[in-house]
């Protein structure tokens, strides 16, 4: 079983997944004593929460495209895992909106929602791990290994990634706002940073 | 004809359906008298059925992808059969949220809700059984034909695979909770069982 | 500029057109004096409409499949023409909802809702025809191109093949119901008949 | 890297995002003192501003297709130029139905929204100069890189195709019918003009 179909349809789960995101993206119809803008106004959070998720998810794929790309056969093992990794992508535009409605509304439940947020990220992060334990077991299955001797390294410098949104979740609960910008700061690091997130995909596979 | 659109299609059709499970992921949002964790608690039949129902359609596509494998030739025929199954999938989010509100209800309906759900688990396996006597009688169609002497064991071994849906169905009067496990027991069995549910799909195709 | 991307494109909007037929198939929650199964019967316009719908969409794609299969170069105005008849396929589930509520309420607005509902398959029809008509005009862009002298007839007995849909427009004004049947007569004919609406397309590439 | 995944993915997120325009198609059930007709009358401004940017959306695809033709190496920046590109299409809806619900009533709002209209058009003008200026720097990326001499005419050929959409913005806030239809008229022009909106792709790659 080559990589093709699993490609495919994971590109297709993403799509959508992104696209949903947008289904937040809305605003009370005319009428009413307020103005459009200030309408729009009162949603902003609704719009950078839609940024951030929207790289968010994009950094995921950016990132699996890469780790497929070192993968030259599937096994039933990882197609599951993978089910599990977008099983937990699609969820993101839910805990999107979620966070994006109680974030102005502040409080307690803010917090919760902030964590939940957060938590889905971390939660790709595990899934994610799985994808990449089955790498370092799978040897046979992919174009080009990672040595024996630099697995440990790279395992270490995976699981060190994904601090960040640990503590994004621990935080949440003093301050949703805290929260929220660790995981898009986190995001634009991704972004700008060389490093990829995944370090068992060698680097020359990005060109 | 080749079988790559087919997959695109199908492929496509999967994603959107196994997408569109996560617009039942929805809570109440901010005000009234009760916290988001308690909303969230109120909805966790959707959650489960959100998990169930994605794994569900992710082995329905995992078993259709390794057929589909076996395929070097598409006939009309096998084009409207796959419709068929793809009609029934893109129903499958309708059936669990469906399930989820009525699951909590309680009463004579919950159990209706749960027997739609099973019944259309039931039917997926119906239109599969179409596909499975399309690929026995089209050999010219397969890369890798089953041998005739072993067609007729296939057949029994896949039709005895469609048993527990109907169990759940018949189940689901006396409690929709059974039947919801039956459904949810059934698929963790094929995630995990190393034997494939379609028998025709040589296992080695699986590599 | 080859193929490709044209085909993939389509795919992604069939897939998700014929998916978000699927949002139509709801049905109140539990509560109020009436069971889940009375409910689910009020509905069964949007079941029916939405079969006829599946299978209308299903057809088309399986006919722009096997046209397409006969290009090998795609022109600027054939990307245009598509994207036309994709935005008549996307549209579809909107008639679709709307014949499925009015149906039931009968009166002038229900035939209204049913030619509306033939419209858009003869809109379609007519947006294969300029696919169909930059195919005959392209023999220097096909695999395959229909001799000169076959051409006409092609022609004749494509355009023949519009009519049964005109007639549903006509005759929604006497009978919402007897349009939709010949709507649906159309689909099933067009399953089980082998001789492939688009004449243009040589049988044997359904190989 | 290939570009086989960036086109996919790319793909599927044009190909929700098209599809979810459709969602703004809708009328209102049964019942009241108002036919059908008069409901679809009601929501005339829907439908034209569906077929703006059902073909809005289509024209960037082409052009993204086109663009993408003479791409062999994608890098890493281009991928998030390239995500950068697609979170303003899936606004397209959002701002469309914004539009579209504003346009009737009147007044300054309909002005304020129709000016967020042209400004995703303008956004998407922005990020797809982004993609270009990519390619101009990456020659060794392409195909078919433009001579060092062309480039400058290029950019300013492309550069002046943005200024219609910063003129629509313009104009919105003295009428929205006007900001309205130059966006329409350049989606038109662009139908019908055989020059390429983006300079950088040799013209007999629409071949």
């Amino acid at each position: 079983m080559d990589r093709t179909r699993l490609e495919s349809f994971s590109d297709g789960v993403f799509a959508v997944a992104i696209t949903l995101l947008a289904l937040d993206l809305t605003v009370a119809g005319p009428g009413g004593p307020h103005s459009l803008l200030w309408k729009l106004g009162q949603h902003w959070p609704a719009f950078v929460a839609y940024l951030i998720s929207f790289f968010g998810i994009g950094i995921i794929w950016v990132n699996h495209h890469a780790m497929m790309n070192n993968v030259v056969a599937v096994t039933r093992p990882l197609l599951y895992i993978n089910l599990a990794l977008l099983a937990v992508v699609v969820a993101i535009p839910f805990t999107t909106s979620t966070m994006a409605d109680y974030l102005t509304a502040g409080g307690q439940d803010s917090r919760v929602a902030a964590a939940m947020y957060a938590g889905i990220f971390e939660l790709m992060g595990l899934a994610f791990s799985f994808v990449f334990e089955w790498m370092l077991r799978h040897d046979e299955c992919l174009r080009d290994p990672l040595p024996a001797t630099a697995k440990n390294s790279a395992r270490l410098r995976f699981y060190i990634g994904q601090i960040p949104y640990l503590i994004a979740i621990g935080l949440a609960f003093l301050s949703a706002w805290v929260s929220l910008a660790i995981v898009g700061v986190v995001a634009v690091y991704y972004i700008f940073e060389r490093t990829m997130p995944i370090p068992s995909v060698p680097r020359r596979s990005a060109r």
